[in-house]
């Protein structure tokens, strides 16, 4: 039913693993960092940077590609690799996190959810099967099921309804899925809010419905961050050794080295991107913010530690500079900045497992972390 | 007083010409477009994508410039070369046209030139000796006098006194300039409007003062375009041989084939870069504006004929989705084929003149035109 396979190579003390995912479109060494490409382009970013930095896979967001240009359009044109010019593997997301953003905009019901383009107002509909059918059309690597995620708070009655609700639908996705040895993985979404007996609940019966790989939803929406640590605890173990575990949304560095030593394989988060839209860049021992005066003559490059083409030839003096004027420059140099930051943060985490010693090397991490970021 | 040296390397028949520039900062082969870097940078581009499309030198504005960063936070820190990392040569323009442009928000008197940023409001003066300061100070390879640029239509009482005081402004530039073996070379603006024999004066009175290069300004001011092929037809033939001569602010590619053909060895223009972001393409043949409804689902490369990285690897319907998301991607990936036309052009120019087959590359060039551009 799908080119793809996950590969289990190494678990090292504790809890942290080194896999590998075969898919149609290459390998993903994992724990792996997925860039998000939105719109059929990671912002400000070609494919061939995204590689030199060190991508193996990027996300595309179904919800956007469904409303503009079309998925169907895109399959004409040969699917969602060939239209951004990407040859790596590419996860789609189902769609439902931005439809349950929408908020007043979308109604949702059994079937599916009724929501108004963010675009041009228009009604437009998802269920399981829509969605499906669109990861198919751009020819994702990694599809997921359709899944409502609940805001925090909430009460533990709606967040159990809508544990069911998602688990329902990812039923429906399974077996909308059309039967294609090349085509895609599909991963179930593992929901409950901050209720380890849902979380619990949801895990068993999506192992037991059978998915290629398993995402954990509903974290990082605002809860505190002893919540999301509670749940890394115990989630991750509530799901298969040999499938991939994702962790959907998450995060700043600290997390994802948090995440990893819990047993995640697979990362996306607009953070990188959208901050450095912003001006902030990732750096070793924290984050700095090139838009601050005391960047303005600074002659250095913003992380003295890091190879990225970004450090080795500019200062933070011209960053500031660039950002100060809008210059779309700055913001291409500060997201290759931050992506490389991100992707090296993972290659030698992956190396660190590998060597049994990722204690050590998340030990170093936090240690050299300089206040709050 | 200048590593500058120009280098007359062949005349075809005609009066088109290919020559070269020696400056402290490498070679420029003639006929040269250089692309506008407007505040440090060419709008969307790194200094190897520039280099990657073939520009051998880069314009750099001082009125700009001069507000933001500031000269002498860019001197501090090692001049405009290191500052936005593009190691070939610099030319920077005067400031004149910008300032002149800001219409009631400046004071011009003999002295120099009273305004207000246009970023702060504040009051800043900018004179002949001021902006050579400039100019020295981000270690520019050609530097502009400053000069007064009239406006079109203009009474010619006004062109005439307008003309007179840029050449005391040209003599106090020369005056002023910093005695230095490896200095930038400094170029004469020739003006008088669209009186032809003001521009005789004018050019005579600075050849005879002696500038290593002569620049044609007040041309592509708003004129119809038949008086700026007349001033063409002419001006070009007031100037010595031996010395580089630039045509500003122009142009169009059909405009620039006919500058060449004028005997005009170097270029600037914002159309490639700015147009680029406005979602025009210049192709062979013309231009496209992959706004339109029409590329919607085009899978062709805006140009086939062009090896650009553009359009080798991406459809004019993805650029229409960029474009219509405003996505940074967009601007970024036209601004590159734009550049690549415009330099490929040029080089395909060179070589026509090295062969004495200029002619007959301008008629093929005119006769692939397809309607206006």
């Amino acid at each position: 039913m799908t080119a793809f396979r996950f590969e289990l190579l190494h678990t090292a003390p504790g809890k942290s693993r080194r896999g590998r995912c075969h898919t149609a479109h290459g390998l993903v060494e994992t724990p792996a960092f997925m860039p998000v490409g939105t719109a059929a382009t990671v912002k400000t970013m070609t494919p061939q940077d995204l590689e030199a930095v060190g991508a193996q896979i990027v996300l595309g967001n179904v919800y956007h590609l469904f409303l503009r240009p079309g998925h169907e359009l895109i399959a004409r044109l040969g699917g969602l690799h060939r239209f951004m010019n990407w040859r790596r593997p590419i996860l789609t997301d189902s769609g439902g996190f931005q439809v349950f953003s929408l908020g007043a905009l979308r109604t949702i019901r059994e079937e599916g959810v009724t929501f108004r383009s963010h675009i041009d107002g228009s009604a437009r509909f998802l269920s399981p099967e829509v969605v499906m059918a669109v990861q198919e059309a751009l020819g994702s690597d990694i599809m997921m099921q359709f899944d409502e995620c609940p805001p925090w708070p909430a009460d533990r009655d709606y967040v159990a309804r809508s544990m069911e609700l998602s688990l329902r639908w990812g039923a429906r996705c399974l077996a909308a899925r059309r039967p294609d040895p090349e085509g895609g993985a599909l991963f179930g979404i593992v929901q409950g809010g901050m209720e380890l007996d849902l979380r619990r609940e949801s895990a068993a019966r999506l192992v037991e419905m059978g998915f290629d790989g398993y995402a954990i939803g509903g974290l990082s929406v605002g809860e505190p961050r002893e919540l999301m640590a509670e749940m890394l605890a115990q989630v991750p173990d509530l799901l298969p050794a040999n499938r991939p575990r994702y962790l959907m949304g998450v995060g700043k560095p600290e997390d994802l080295m948090a995440a990893v030593a819990a047993g995640i394989d697979l990362f996306d988060c607009v953070l990188p991107t959208r901050n450095a839209r912003n001006g902030q860049m990732f750096i070793h021992g924290g984050v700095i913010n090139v838009k601050q005066a005391r960047f303005r003559e600074d002659p250095n490059p913003p992380d003295p530690r890091c190879g990225c083409d970004t450090c080795r030839h500019y200062s933070l003096a011209y960053l500031h500079h660039l950002f100060r004027g809008r210059e779309i420059l700055g913001l291409r140099l500060m997201t290759l900045h931050n992506l490389f930051y991100y992707l090296t943060l993972m290659e030698d985490l992956r190396r660190a497992i590998q060597a049994d010693r990722f204690q050590e090397f998340a030990r170093e991490f936090y240690s050299s972390m300089t206040g709050p970021s």
